[in-house]
Formats: structure tokens, sequence, C-alpha cells
């Protein structure tokens, strides 16, 4: 199967290095940065393109863009992973909808084109007998779209309630752990890389909330907007809330929650007992899901990495092969 | 799709109750039980059917057997329920290999073909173009083999560590908290049907080893069989054991391990941090994943329970129906 990929930062070249290392039988035809692209429909080799990104800053040759990319028609999957623009959606929303409207699966670890454009998206991909799939764009590496598409089929899911941003998570445990006020374990969180210079997105709970919109509406169809969820972030937190909580053997999470019944959409920092299963370390995910046959279940893992979100790339390309390409 | 049921035990019934309850696009069209059966081309009615073996102790018309029910060929997928025989398989072994054989798709819940004869059935399976699935013989309503197979598709499996018996996960629970000898927690869990009256298989490990086989079997294709598994099982715990743990700020739970590359099978009593991902409590199954990609993944949820059983069964008749029969 032939893939073209849009975006070659961690997270691409991670799927670049994923596909050369496996034996996944997948051909990697067409990327393009930001600033470069290469297309060869014979396949590129892509340790070459590792090491000219690695050394020059640009995956191929300047001058051929995404748009050549799209357009070159050498791929059966579009891998979009650029960076997302929770405001616009673009230039990834565009660049989805020529592929699908071309016929071509897509595969997105992109929040915004999914949190502001499923339904129009998902009609899109059914009128032209594809597949959209973004299982990268919600708790990184764990596999829970396919958990609540697949694994659960048949359920009723009625709530769900998870940890949906490590930087979050992080900041938390610290300040937990060491009794770190809420800006040394931020400037920590920064250090490490966990953080952004502008952590805004994570911090107030917007990041969380975007998940939140891509679940209500992928998996109960709410046709919701980030308008639609009450948030409260973890920067008005003080040490004294945690100590306080310490008192009662519990912590402070922040936590997103989905009551699809009531339509209820909800971030906000949350006392939980230290056993909850909710209650992870570092900058670990973790959602539980209530279902009416089989009672609750809660997955846990790495919800960011440049690896942890090539694999559900990955098995997003692997599903589509194998139910939808191999099969017709 | 057509679904003939062979088992009309409390997992049977809570299949039938949820296809009659719910709008899945499922029809029955044959049940049969150990003495009696019934068998309807036009979709049998499934209320009937229920309150008739509620009423009677009979799903149908004594003298229908399950070898009328397979050779009607008046369905798509065999849906096996009938309880395991961990010695020989039979005769739910006998049933699977004569569906396959007929090209009809299988769904079990039955550890012991799975566990004795997957290669077999699988070379079966694919030579007829049918699936066998079997989500249901590890972990309940936990979708493991389906995160196995799709969610981490890609990924290397390097490790699985869990647990995988409710019945001592309770037992060793219930000795925590309250202090219980062994056996006086045996006798709560009987008392709560959470344990057979001939436990051994559950307290021995001999039902966690059956499901690491299984999993060896299908994930890794180890080829192994319940020899290879070193097993301890809980029967020779004291609550000393349990004292000392606690002493460390730990517990003790049934691990059932597995190392691929080393071949290592086991399952043993482990001392665990109270903070644990694998610390569940009561009847909990829990398993953790360690991997290439996604790095490790937890899955934790009821291992046991008709509907939950019925849950799994549920999906991988959904998945057989949306990525095999609706696209070919």
């Amino acid at each position: 199967m032939r893939i073209a990929m849009l975006g070659f930062g961690s997270v691409g070249r991670g799927i670049a290095e994923a596909v050369s290392e496996k034996d996944l039988g997948l051909s990697i035809t067409a990327v393009a940065d930001s600033r470069s692209g290469i297309i060869d429909a014979d396949g590129i080799d892509i340790r070459d393109v590792l090491e000219r990104k690695r050394t020059t800053g640009l995956c191929g040759t300047p001058g051929i863009t995404a748009e050549d990319v799209i357009e070159s028609g050498v791929y059966d999957v579009l891998v979009e992973v650029t960076p997302t623009n929770a405001d616009s959606a673009e230039p990834a929303l565009g660049y989805i909808t020529c592929a699908l409207t071309a016929g071509r699966h897509v595969v997105t670890s992109n929040k915004g084109p999914v949190a502001l454009r499923y339904d129009a998206l998902m009609q899109l991909a059914v009128s032209r007998n594809v597949q959209l799939r973004y299982e990268a764009t919600v708790c990184g590496a764990i596999p829970l779209i396919q958990a609540l598409e697949i694994g659960l089929a048949g359920n009723t899911i009625t709530a769900l309630n998870g940890v949906f941003n490590g930087t979050c998570n992080y900041i938390l445990t610290r300040m937990t752990d060491e009794g770190l006020s809420y800006s040394q374990a931020l400037l920590e969180a920064r250090e490490l890389g966990y953080a952004e210079a502008d952590p805004t997105y994570d911090v107030k709970g917007i990041d969380a909330a975007i998940k939140l919109v891509i679940l209500a509406n992928s998996i109960w169809g709410l046709n919701v907007s980030l308008d639609d969820v009450d948030i409260t972030g973890i920067d008005g937190l003080t040490t004294d809330a945690l100590a306080l909580a310490e008192d009662l053997d519990c912590t402070i999470r922040l936590i997103g929650e989905i009551i699809p019944e009531k339509r209820i959409l909800k971030v906000s920092p949350r006392v939980l007992s230290k056993d909850h299963s909710l209650v992870v370390r570092d900058t670990l995910n973790a959602v539980t899901v209530e279902t009416d046959m089989a009672g609750e279940i809660t997955l846990i893992g790495r919800g960011a990495g440049s690896r942890e979100t090539a694999s559900a790339i990955i098995a997003d390309i692997l599903f589509i092969r194998d139910c939808y390409v191999e099969r017709t």
C-alpha cells in the first residue's frame, strides 16, 4: 500500500522510521514538509529522506509542495501530520478535503479538521467510499477510538471520563510529589519539552476540550463545538488545594467528561481518591468508558510522543489495508 | 447477518437478550442447548425462546441437536458458547471444525478449542476464507485481542502481564482488605457465585494459564500448550504473606506473564506496589502490554459475566460483518 505524507516533523519522521525499520508492506511514495517535497511513484528511499531532513532541514526539493503531493495521485492513503490549527483547521482541512475528494483514504493526527469539520469530512469520505481515520488525535498511543468503534461495538457508551492532557498531568504530578508551585512545575515541564513556550492550550484545558469535541462528534454524533464544552484549566490551582486533597488521601487531576445523553461536555480539575484508576502519573493519559454490556473499561497509556503517535497512525493505515483495501 | 448459536446458558442468553433489545441488524436463525434446538431460516422470535428456556429449561424442541443446527446451513456466523472442556475441547472443537469447513464464520467464548487447536483451526478458517474470532476467551469484556491485533497493529509486543482470573483476584482482595484466610475468602467467593463448586482451575492458576496459551499462540504464534506454562496458584498463600506485603505498602496478585522472545509463560502470585496499575480490585481483570512504539498500554475491565461475555461476542460478530462480509 502506497503512502503519501504531509508534514515531516517529529511525528512524520517517527512514521517514516517505523515504515523503513519494519516489514509492514507499506511504501512511501511522496512526502512534503512546509518548504519542500519529494514524489516517486516507485517508492522513496526513506533513509535518504530522513538523512536529508536531519542535515538540511528539508525532506525534498524546494518548490515541491503539499498540493503537488496531493495532486500526484501516486498514493492509496494520505497521512496528514501537519501541526494542528485549532481556529481554522487550515491548511490541513484543505489537504484532507482534496485527498478524500480524489477518492483517497486519509489518516490524520491533526485535531483541527476532525474537531471542526467531522461531519462534513465523514460525509465526503462515505460518498467517495474511502476511510478517514484519526486515532492519533486523541490520547496518542492508546487505541481508544478503535476500542469505542470496534472492541466495544454493540455497546451503548453511556459516559466517558479521562485524563486527556499529559502536560497538565505532569504539572499536577510534580505539584503533588514535590510540593512545587504551579509556575515552578510549569517551568520544569517546559524545560523537559512537555510544555510548549505558550502553554495556554494545555493548561487552560482547551487541548483536552478539543479531544472531547472529537469524541462527542465521532462516537455519539453530538455535533458540538468547543463552545459547548464547560472548561476550567489548572492554571488557577494552588499548592493549598493539592495539600487539602492530600489530607483526604486524594489528589487532583484534570478530567475531561462526556455524558452524551445529557450533552454534558466538561473539562475541570477534580479531586480523586489516590487509588482511582484515572490517577495516573507524569505525562500518561487514561480514559474510563462506561457501557451497558461491558461495564467500565479503562485504558491507560502514553498520550503524546513521536513514536507513540506513529503507532496510532500506522494502526489506522493497517486497518484500512486489512479491512477496506485487501477485501474489496 | 444470520446467527446460529450453540449453547444457551447465561452467556448464550446474554447474547440473545442483547440481539433482541438492540437494533444491531442481526437475526438469530438457529439455537441449540444440550437437550433441544430450534431452527428457522426466517429468524427466530428470541423472546419466545428466552421465555421457554426460563420456564421449561429447554430452548427448543427435544431431538433437535447442535449437529442439526450446524448442518442446517441457515447462518453466516456460528456463535459457539458451550462450556469449556480444557482436556479434549470437545464437543466444541467438532462443532467449530464443521462450521468452518462449511465456510461459515465462527465466534466463540470457548477456551478449549482455541487453547488446544489454534493453529489447525486458523489454517482451516484461512483455507475457507472465513473468520474465527475468540475475543471472549480472554479477559471477558476487555477488548484485548482487538487491541493487540488492530489497535496496536504494527507494534512489536515485547511482553504482556496481567490479572486474568477474577476469582483469584476477588479472593486476594478479600484476604487483604478483611484479613480473611484463604479458605474463608474462597467460601465467600463461592457463596457469591464467583467461584465454582470445584475451584481447582481458578485457584491453581490453570484458567489464567489457558488464557496465556491462547494469547501466546494467537498473537505470537509460539505454538505452546499448557505444559509450557510455569504455574503457581494462590491456594498456598497465607495471611502472613499478605501481611508482609502490606508492611511494604504492597499487595499480592496472581499475575500471568508472557515474554515471547524468551518463550516464557508464567502464572504466579507476585508482590506489587499498591499503586501498580495491575492492582485492581475484586473480580476485575487488567493487562499491561509492552510495545516498541506505543510504550506500555494497560486495559482494565470485567473479566467475566454473561453480559460482559456477550459484549465481546457481539463485537466479534459486528467486526466480521463490517470488515469481512459487507466489503466482500
